[in-house]
């Protein structure tokens, strides 16, 4: 299958790539090096050392014997899109080429602007050059569990049955995002929706719990084909930045009361399941949602797993709270269904604990470049639109947590 | 009350200005004059004759003894929202300054982009501009009952309680739109819902319906003071059209069956709501949606009632059905709630068919201009993206019409 992923040059793009010519797919790639761009302005750089993507694409190149089709460009410019699109005529798009960060979207109105107007541009460059170039491709479009927010009822995959005053319907079920940049994912949502019922395109949306883990075993041992890993306030994910943060002794860093329920997946397993995506695709017409997960779990209580990991490991981490920079329920209901990819075949490569210790020993070689960006795992964007270093809550104790 | 209107030289924006200096509050306005480029892009131009802005200001003053502060400018611009709002401090913002055509938004790429975009970016300044400088501002929003689509079920004003597994929640409720543009609105509101939860602003989110209508009474006999009227296919709303097809002889044109149904509101009523919101601010952090409408109709029913009121005034209208360029359902279930603005004392003014009959003789003087850009009046832009003028689908009894 010929797919080409947008933001190849990113966390999950280059994984993905690499993923799919394993498994005999034909790759092609665009990126505009925003994600180095966005974590250099956070005063951050990846704890993994990343190359250029030559070097990359040479390593790419003699590991899987062909160098797979890459332009530098932005997705804003259909120009742009639609050459790539007449050049490749691909039979799936994976569309990982959005601003992926809430605080920085969170940062002032230039950045709120600027997050929701890329993200959809971009994605309707892409849906429009499906309808007039590849109208029989699929898009796989990377959205975001963070969609939903905390709904105080069971959380259906995209749909739901609605029956009010005796009549039924099947909806798309009420989003309640919780940052400028996960709103952008709804309207990308809706817009893609929308695209596939009036000019009959497919898409898998995909809402993606928080991914960790520093790599997939086809990167092996050629550090140029390693992805990045962020552990800045902005585009770090929970459980890579509280890697980070017990490699270099800092405090790990869960938010307010710390009891926040999120899905989670290894980076290993969001590939397995994007790849099922792209061999079992939708019908014509057709707009399916996907809620992509292993499992949900408490944040306090994934702190306390790399504590204990990082432990073994002879690293002392303790756990300390963090004023919240959010505005986020802290303790919540929260039951999301996750059944189709299951379904699909989707089987769990790795427990939790596992996945964290092949964390810590690949990050260990890297102590100096989290180091060197220490001041970047304390976050200083707000909800509320100010901008100061939060401060320390307490000791995990101290907040009262009941759960382990 | 100080009341700032974006996009003050538009058809709702000049009469709402008038309708407030009228009771006393004290008016501000901006626009960029896009709707005025807009519709000539489109090929027409307004039935009624519209003066420049300084002449519009200088009638105002006339009548009522203050001319408005008013800025030309773009709300795209943070630098002028900002300004505006340092300057006049509004007690409330009335937000009309957004593109508000479905086929203006289905042309291309780059209008489906724009149009959204535009609307997203003009909204976060206004939404940032409130909570930067006036946070006590209420935010009245135009959105449009288009957001909700046609659901299967009873739609009520803007959330539901949900049940679901036995846990209940109160959630928005699904919206559906069916254009770019309505999907535009939708951004919107889910936007502005997010910054009333985050920073405490309230707001109230207008579901309109349908307007129609050539004047308020506010208006007289001063040309001056006249709004503006648009037939076209993109800015011309149905009632509008089908009175200024009856003008020139030319057939009414329903879409498709013809039986869609929305909810209408007279020109007049439209005004009256927009005042009861005003009046009645929501309290602070909170974000309330009012459908705004009188009644639903069937659009072949108020296409039968222009005809008979075009008869009574000597004047010849066929009903022809034309192929339909938009992708809708034409025959479906429809029962919005509308009870809130009734609550505040909403109180319709007329009957439809004798506003019928003002519009009619309003727009008999301006039947030379109609009939200069009558071939804006049937539409070339359909939803699949095809450009061409769309064909009678046959006489009113050929496509099976039950109701009258």
């Amino acid at each position: 299958m010929k797919v080409l992923i947008t933001g190849m040059d990113g966390y999950l793009g280059w994984s993905l790539a690499q993923y799919l010519a394993e498994r005999g797919h034909e790759v092609a790639g665009v990126d505009a090096y925003y994600r180095r761009k966005w974590v250099e302005e956070m005063g951050s750089q990846s704890a993994t050392p990343i190359v250029e993507m030559d070097e990359r694409l040479r390593a790419f190149e003699e590991k899987w014997g062909e160098k797979p089709y890459f332009k530098e460009g932005d997705l804003t410019s259909w120009e742009f899109v639609k050459s790539i699109f007449e050049d490749f005529r691909p039979d799936a798009i994976v569309h990982f080429g959005e601003c992926p960060s809430a605080p920085y979207s969170m940062i002032d109105v230039h950045h709120a602007t600027w997050v929701q107007t890329n993200n959809i541009a971009g994605t309707f460059n892409i849906l429009f050059a499906m309808r007039d170039i590849t109208p029989e491709a699929h898009l796989v479009k990377l959205g975001t569990m963070g969609e939903y927010g905390t709904p105080n009822v069971d959380i259906p995959e995209g749909f739901f049955e609605i029956e009010r005053g005796g009549r039924k319907d099947w909806l798309p079920f009420p989003r309640q995002a919780g940052s400028w940049y996960h709103w952008s994912k709804v309207h990308g949502s809706n817009n893609t929706m929308f695209a596939c019922k009036i000019w009959n395109l497919r898409a898998t949306d995909i809402m993606q719990g928080v991914v960790f883990g520093t790599r997939i075993e086809e990167m092996g041992d050629d550090e140029r084909l390693l992805t990045r890993l962020d552990f800045d306030q902005a585009f770090g994910t929970t459980v890579n930045r509280f890697c980070c943060q017990a490699i270099v002794g800092h405090p790990l860093t869960p938010y307010g009361k710390g009891h926040q329920l999120r899905g989670f997946l290894p980076l290993q397993d969001s590939m397995q399941c994007l790849t099922l995506s792209l061999e079992n695709p939708p019908q014509a017409g057709e707009y399916r949602v996907f809620n992509q997960f292993q499992e949900v779990y408490d944040i306090t209580g994934l702190a306390l797993r790399v504590q204990k990991v990082a432990g073994q490991l002879g690293l002392t981490a303790e756990i300390r709270n963090l004023e919240n920079p959010r505005q986020e329920l802290e303790e919540h209901y929260y039951n999301p269904d996750h059944q189709k990819l299951f379904d699909l075949g989707y089987q769990p490569t790795c427990k939790v604990e596992d996945q964290i210790r092949v964390m810590l020993q690949d990050l260990m070689k890297y102590r100096d470049r989290i180091e060197e960006k220490r001041a970047a795992l304390i976050p200083d964007v707000h909800w509320d639109g100010s901008h100061r270093k939060v401060e320390f809550a307490g000791m995990l104790s101290e907040v009262g947590t009941e759960s382990g």
